[in-house]
């Protein structure tokens, strides 16, 4: 039996028909949307403009020429945060960040932009009044991952939405860990930037991801290059998306994206989330019992995502995964999930912790053999 | 009948082993190279490296991590063209290339680069000692299109390559319309930076592409990030490849690149290259007995990739490209082709041409039925 816990990392498996539309799309559309008035030329444009429809409609956003298509999420914030931030602007962010934001905004501090990290509590948790104490005159982006990746601890999005929208400063929501399975509203939730991936809750292939980008808001592309629009020009063209998606996208990537968040709506986000959350409950409840374990984030599943992360005291996390994959075929993720600041914020600096992350296809029957094999490891 | 002659965009079809590449490894790895120690994190990872070691063959790059996956080639040039060009700089660039390169070039403007563009001739070719002429003090990067997307017209990269070498700059060249049917050898061409799609004449999928850095240069990262290495910094790896690459890769999709590559290897660059030619020289042989048919750039073979530019003297191309497709489902592409600069080096501004593009899967019986297609809208 092959047990898949990376899910947090990227999703699998994809529904079927997340195969059949890149597969389909490979075989049978093949040509570049947008370069072109030849008919699959505008096959492949139809494609790309339905998978913005659909992920419109799942976010809420009113104007579907505002999502902007990436390689990845990460490909996404950069854009937000390089094409975004000047010298002498300050940003704040929270101390469960990605390196995702972290190293953007690093390389930023070096061209004169100022950035306050806020603590979060040992869970992971962040307290909206904190953020708010940190908005200076010159604080221009607030940048919030909507849950950790290291202990699926949710952070309170809405309450910063509201704090942003009041003081007027754009907030930019990581939603690597939450697209998919918590509802996002972008107007609602008072989002200015949505960055997303596309491989891991949406279901879609890896080389996927996005930017959402609220109407007015004005930002430096990041790469420039052909659009197949306003050809003659120079410049890049102002208009969206065509102004941040120059040469080639990847067109059976996105059919398949679409058919990841069609597979969701289908089933419904909040079947999944219910299924997840019923995972993440037996999970914690039968890994509680094991002797010297320690669970980081918090144990009440409706402060968290799918996502688990332990230790057990006097053990050695790399080795236990090691035995766990090698011996029984299960796949966690140990280490720091490329997090360091969520490691240091909850105590698990510079070991990490091992990672268990849940998605749809996954069982009680799976959590069961994993508890069954890592009892097996500690003995 | 279905006939697909924009090769030069994207080639289409592709052969049956890439789309088997792609499905077994979104079906069977699926998981995040370079994030875990678990076995499929490990599988995605081999993909990965074989893919570089294959392109690093294909290419004579002495070291596979000199090699950075991007999305797409544009992505390759930006990252090469804004990690490099600081305020100062003068670049120099012929008046055939993409707006992939004039328009990242056009916004460096801004931030005090400096850029001479070298014109090339009525059919798009390079004189050498032109460039030669222009070299400043502060050259400190020569790019140069491979070959024309607009004519195909092939452009001088060895004495190119002789001069940057011999003047101590580099040369970045676009590869887009040469990687896959003509060799190339970054060491023996002097090719500092070498930028390619993957899904051209590489064979591979919409959303690969590359960009080859040699050794000792230093570029600025364009997108940063998690990197599955040195989590525990906020700084960016300073090593290759992952300072340059950040976020989850897009394994599926350089599973396939490296399955196009191979299906070239087996079929030796040489035959694609001889069938090619074979079918450009028919093509053009059958047009010029059009009457009123204007062809752009050389007519010798040795001269140009399989790309053809046209167009009938009191004719509107794009009723002419429309006629074909919605007729006879043939599949070309008209107008400007992102390259405003070409078309304007070959007479063709504003209007643009029709462009027929080949790849090793067309065939001569859909040359004729081509031929015989246009001439019966012509009449």
């Amino acid at each position: 039996m092959e047990v898949y816990f990376d899910n947090a990392a990227t999703s699998y498996p994809k529904p079927p028909s997340v195969y059949e539309a890149i597969n389909f799309t490979l075989q049978h559309v093949g040509a570049n949307p947008g370069r072109g008035e030849h008919s699959l030329s505008q096959s492949a444009n139809r494609i790309i403009f339905k998978a913005r429809e659909t992920i419109a409609e799942f976010f809420n956003i009113p104007n579907s020429r505002n999502i902007v298509f990436t390689s990845n999420g990460t490909e996404a914030i950069n854009l937000a945060l390089k094409g975004f931030l000047k010298p002498g602007d300050h940003g704040i962010i929270s101390s469960m960040e990605h390196n995702s934001v972290v190293r953007p905004l690093n390389s930023l501090k070096n061209d004169g932009v100022n950035v306050t990290i806020v603590q979060c509590d040992k869970e992971g948790k962040l307290n909206p009044d904190y953020v708010f104490k940190e908005i200076k005159k010159n604080t221009r982006l607030i940048v919030l991952t909507h849950a950790s990746n290291v202990t699926g601890t949710i952070l309170p999005v809405e309450e910063i939405g509201e704090i942003a929208a009041k003081k007027g400063i754009p907030l930019l929501v990581d939603a690597a860990q939450t697209a998919g399975t918590i509802p996002i509203d972008v107007l609602r939730n008072n989002i200015s930037l949505l960055a997303c991936p596309g491989h891991k809750s949406l279901l879609g292939p890896q080389g996927t991801g996005f930017l959402y980008i609220c109407e007015g808001f004005n930002l430096k592309p990041l790469i420039e290059g052909g659009t197949g629009s306003n050809s003659e020009l120079s410049e890049q063209p102002d208009f969206l998306p065509d102004r941040f998606q120059s040469g080639t996208l990847n067109t059976p990537g996105i059919a398949g994206l679409k058919a990841g968040i069609e597979f969701i709506n289908k089933k419904s986000i909040q079947t999944i989330k219910e299924h997840e959350d019923m995972l993440s409950k037996t999970f914690i409840n039968k890994l509680k019992e094991i002797n010297r374990v320690r669970i980081y984030g918090p144990l009440s599943i409706k402060e968290k995502t799918a996502v688990v992360s332990f230790n057990i005291k006097g053990k050695d996390s790399a080795d236990i995964a090691t035995a766990l994959d090698e011996k029984y075929q299960i796949m966690v993720r140990v280490g720091l999930h490329c997090s360091p600041h969520a490691h240091k914020t909850i105590g698990t600096f510079p070991d990490g912790t091992i990672r268990v992350s849940f998605s749809i296809f996954n069982t009680v029957h799976e959590i069961d053999y994993f508890i069954d094999s890592l009892k097996v490891i500690l003995n």
